[in-house]
């Protein structure tokens, strides 16, 4: 008779081997994947996203058992809103699937060429990095982007969704190797973890015998920090966007005022959210009530330092841990910094090196901030909501990262490249 | 009384301490120096160069210490060889720096730039990768060589040297600090790790508090293998350098046998020399055997596979162990194909991604050769003894990667940034 603690050890052996296996299978499929021509993978682009109109009602179906799990285990109506589908959303999917189709193929790009005295012609062309993981949690369209994505890129991809989401993943996957299928493409170039057991994300980590190239985590922040901590392959992520909106004394102050609305309530829950602004003391007295009302009226709870509430009474005094906290929320942190040196010192100290603006008409202050904060994305004069991949005109994300390996920012097909050197000669050889 | 157990683990803390030290120092150099400005940077290296001349007798006798200590301690000659400065190689090491000094500075330049639709105008700009450890063996030149390349990258280095070299490595530390100090930027831009316990290594491993953003080792396989599989943080490395050359039924025979005999014999020791040489089964009984016969009269050593023995009977019988051994000697082995299939088969088995050199006229057999081996250099008609960068215009490298991420085959002073984006706005808010 299996005892209890055999029948666990039988199950984590099964998971090890599971995911070992996915590992080995998504490895052989990367070599016909990184050499499949640009015009095969639009064909199974296409067929992807013809394929999740087609299998609608299936993936609504899925998508609705998702959603009375979740209800009945008591999600939070925010939670359920990411894990919902609808018409809507289904058919915003498969406009993601052929925007992506549309994008310039990446892989054999040309990304520099040069001509060696001794007549060797070197080129560093844009190839596959080869099996990419993705370890996301309820929303189920990444399931249909990063799959896509990874496609498009020559990469091979170990999609591990989230339970929440496991039966609606479940369903947009088939669609997606029915695109690979109608394409002649291997289908373990897109796989599924089955498993909804964590211990496979432990596997993945492990980076699956040296089968997994890259992990990129998509989820909040306990997730992306284990992942950061654990995974033995790099990982392209952000584990927090805490950004900063400086106004210099030089600012037009009417642009200034319009941007940091923006900046921190177009949508108050993305990474390139503002979190905290600084003000140049030189304007403060007169120009930071209309710039703080105008936040107050939009719905935001304002935290000042001493001086800010000194000026301005409709402000809550922010604690030190203000200055470090993502609120991912309808509250601003606010400080009056001693120009651009206090405004450096203080990105350079708290940053989360993910997107920081600066509003001001002085060149030199601009080309300061530029030069002197080492984050993913610097905005001059336009709201730090513009940390996206699509309005990079990148097409589509997989997320962004800060990390300065790499990828930094958002990362779209070209980042899911590695590179090689073709190097072409007529009999040269070395002295 | 201190027991020995006290002794040592005081000792072990205080490793820790001085290399948790060293990382804040570092971290602490890294901002003035990623915003130094080219000239100064070309004034550090030129006056260590300078200082390197000057200090000429006192780092020659440094290393005759070193060379006695080797002596003693039994170091084979060829290890002393490694070891030994003479005048000849200090004016190498000054020159070295000087063509690093002359060349284009990474820093701040724009590797890509375009416009979107609302007027956004987006740069991808380099930025130095912050701080880097070197970890290396006998080599005392590669403290110049790494001293120089971090700095013109505008990164703090942190070089942990062999012990066997400590005394010469120091001496060329100090003229690397004469540098830095000529031209007003922090010593501890370029520290070298005082000292030789082998516990500072495993420190720079684990990241120095976060202090460290890459790992590069220079030096033998065991010191890779031991950097590849225990770093916590991205490893710019080589494991081993198993270059194939193939020679198709097409190739210009006269040109291949010029190119095998240099892809061998130029250095044998190098990562770029050949191991293996495949050949076409088509073109085997007719040019096969004046092939090896040239490498026979260049004093190498034949291991054929079945086939080759008995078309030539001075070849000794190739082991299976001999297909994934780099030998790095004065040794080949050598195996009949089915044409560019049986290549592919081959080199995507046994290849370890660092270069492979295709010998052919027809064209349809290069590009598939460029297409479907993923190593970081591939080769046509040329000796795999160019995957070097100073062979590919670089000026100068730290090393070779066959990693994926981020750096890829030599690593010079571009592949040793990072990059941001700049954004330069009008008053953009996203809608």
């Amino acid at each position: 008779m299996l005892t209890r603690a055999d029948a666990n050890s039988a199950e984590v052996t099964s998971i090890v081997e599971l995911m070992a296996e996915t590992g080995r299978k998504a490895r052989a499929a990367a070599r016909p994947l990184a050499i499949a021509s640009p015009e095969v993978k639009t064909i199974a682009l296409l067929a992807m996203a013809e394929a999740i109109e087609r299998r609608e009602a299936e993936i609504l179906q899925a998508n609705e058992q998702d959603m009375a799990n979740g209800a009945a285990a008591g999600m939070t109506s925010a939670l359920l809103d990411r894990l919902k589908l609808d018409e809507k959303r289904i058919a915003a999917i498969a406009t993601s699937i052929r925007t992506i189709a549309d994008l310039a193929d990446p892989v054999g790009q040309i990304i520099a060429e040069w001509d060696r005295p001794n007549g060797l012609h070197i080129e560093r062309v844009r190839t596959p990095l080869g099996v990419i993981g993705v370890i996301y949690e309820s929303r189920p369209n990444v399931t249909a982007d990063a799959g896509a994505l990874c496609l498009k890129s020559g990469n091979a991809v170990i999609l591990r969704g989230g339970s929440d989401s496991a039966n609606s993943s479940r369903a947009i996957h088939a669609a997606l190797v029915d695109g690979l299928e109608a394409a002649g493409l291997p289908c373990d170039a897109i796989q599924l973890v089955s498993t909804t057991d964590r211990s496979a994300v432990g596997e993945m980590l492990k980076g699956l015998n040296g089968n997994l190239d890259v992990i990129i985590p998509r989820g909040g922040k306990s997730l992306v920090a284990r992942v950061q901590s654990e995974a033995r392959v790099p990982v392209f992520a952000h584990l927090e966007g805490l950004c900063h909106v400086y106004i210099d004394g030089s600012a037009d102050v009417e642009l200034a005022r319009k941007i940091i609305v923006n900046a921190k309530m177009r949508r108050t829950g993305v990474c390139g959210a503002a979190e905290t602004l600084l003000v140049d003391r030189l304007i403060a007295p007169v120009h930071l009530a209309p710039m703080l009302d105008d936040l107050i009226a939009a719905g935001c709870e304002v935290r000042g330092d001493e001086e800010v509430t000194k000026l301005y009474g409709k402000a809550n005094a922010a604690m030190e841990e203000d200055w470090s906290t993502e609120y991912l929320d309808a509250i601003i942190s606010v400080k009056l910094v001693d120009g651009i040196d206090g405004a450096l010192d203080h990105i350079n100290h708290y940053s989360s090196h993910h997107t920081e603006a600066v509003i001001a008409e002085d060149r030199d202050v601009v080309e300061r901030f530029f030069n002197e904060i080492d984050s993913a994305i610097l905005l001059h004069n336009a709201s730090t909501q513009f940390a996206d991949g699509g309005e990079f005109g990148m097409g589509a994300e997989i997320g962004i990262a800060t990390g300065k390996m790499h990828a930094r920012g958002p990362v779209g097909v070209e980042q899911l490249t590695s590179f090689k050197y073709r190097v072409r000669g007529t009999g040269q050889i070395r002295p």
